[in-house]
């Protein structure tokens, strides 16, 4: 019985990651991953078997993961954030089919929370998580689930908000989420390379995001209506406020 | 200049604590938080001070911590889960008047990520998190999130489901969800004790899930059109199957 390990890493700092998935790349033979993220867990584990593929060639990656388990090798699939959001969890889960491969999920901080604490708390209350990339997934779906946390009023994480074929695509997104009632003024903010050299932020509100130029590192959140600025951070209250007559 | 440090500890277990979390604590003079989770880090910090609030204290214990931090102790107020994610970091940042107390947000493993762990990969896609409490949002409020999260196709996790007072909340919640859209037989899934002794999952359809009783301990995931139970996961495809025809 080997092991296979889907591993979330968090941002990528040593410091975010939790021991539960130290101790999994410590217990493995070899580590796989897409090659930024291997670059991540490189100088830790500089020993160890690594094998790499860019991006896109997930299918190839998680494949050859299951096969090395297979072959009696205990592996670490690494994944950005959570191994679970958007990370290779599901596809390995999919494509398992040797039952003498056990594997386990090891979850991580994803961007939403991570970046989440740079800008303050900006997802407090009822939140989504929506990727703005249509490589897998149908714009029509993306566009429909970002009117409904618009209309739910819901604070919103947009990951993968530009990319050099979707300059445009923040920008659309705005759009759709102020037609289907979020208000221009609402808070917002971005940051970029979350934990990592670089890291920076700012506080804007919704007009204003429609407006900016942001990257494929950065993570960009939206507002409810009662998400505020105070004192340079991003707020979104709970409710004690109304509860308890809080300031 | 103090710190005061709001932390997420993640479900509990140290093996799913992020250094930053453990760093911020071994800096602090006091700990502070709501009596369980003080529970939680008692064994590993027997010797630090601590401030504990039970349940509803949170403006006493978030006041109390700010007190602290401003008489120039450092100060590390813990959180299950993520600091922000229903968290303190909120309360705290819209409490805070002192320019002398530098404040730090340390993400943790909300329940979200930790539960979607045991279960597999049930928020691969796009999801929601919403909380069924009514304690501080109306109930209104509440319903038409999940009737949006459920019009979008959202993955959803649903954070307490229950308690004493409101024991038929999640039956109300999935009647809403199967009214807005989500099919009877979609895959859905609960974990209980996440990362602690007596953890326990199950998975089941959103028709069964509207007959079972849950605790508030409990996490509930709601899966989306695409979710499906393989080999004993709840599993959330991200897409890879259809875009390159694997399985």
């Amino acid at each position: 019985m080997s092991k296979l390990y889907v591993v979330g890493l968090g941002p990528g700092a040593p410091a975010l990651m939790t021991a539960q998935a130290r101790e999994a790349m410590e217990a493995a033979d070899v580590l796989c991953g897409y090659t930024a993220y291997i670059k991540l867990v490189e100088d830790l584990y500089p020993e160890k078997e690594k094998f790499a593929t860019p991006m896109m060639g997930e299918v190839e990656r998680c494949k050859k993961a299951l096969e090395l388990a297979s072959s009696g090798k205990n592996v670490a699939m690494v994944c950005s954030g959570d191994a679970g959001v958007y990370g290779m969890a599901g596809l390995i889960l999919e494509l398992a089919e040797d039952p003498e491969v056990e594997i386990s999920v090891v979850a991580g901080v994803t961007a939403a929370l991570s970046g989440g604490a740079v800008l303050g708390a900006p997802l407090t209350h009822d939140f989504c998580v929506i990727s703005l990339s249509d490589l897998m997934t149908d714009w029509a779906l993306i566009e429909k689930r970002l009117r409904c946390a618009a209309m739910g009023d819901f604070g919103v994480a947009l990951y993968n908000p530009s990319s050099k074929k979707r300059h445009d695509y923040l920008q659309k997104a705005c759009d759709i989420m102020m037609e289907a009632g979020k208000a221009p003024e609402t808070v917002c903010g971005w940051v970029r390379n979350i934990g990592r050299e670089g890291e920076c932020c700012r506080i804007l509100t919704l007009a204003e995001l429609r407006e900016e130029q942001v990257d494929m590192f950065t993570t960009v959140f939206i507002g409810n209506s009662k998400t505020r600025e105070i004192n340079g951070r991003m707020v979104t209250p709970r409710g004690y406020g109304e509860k308890y007559g809080v300031k």
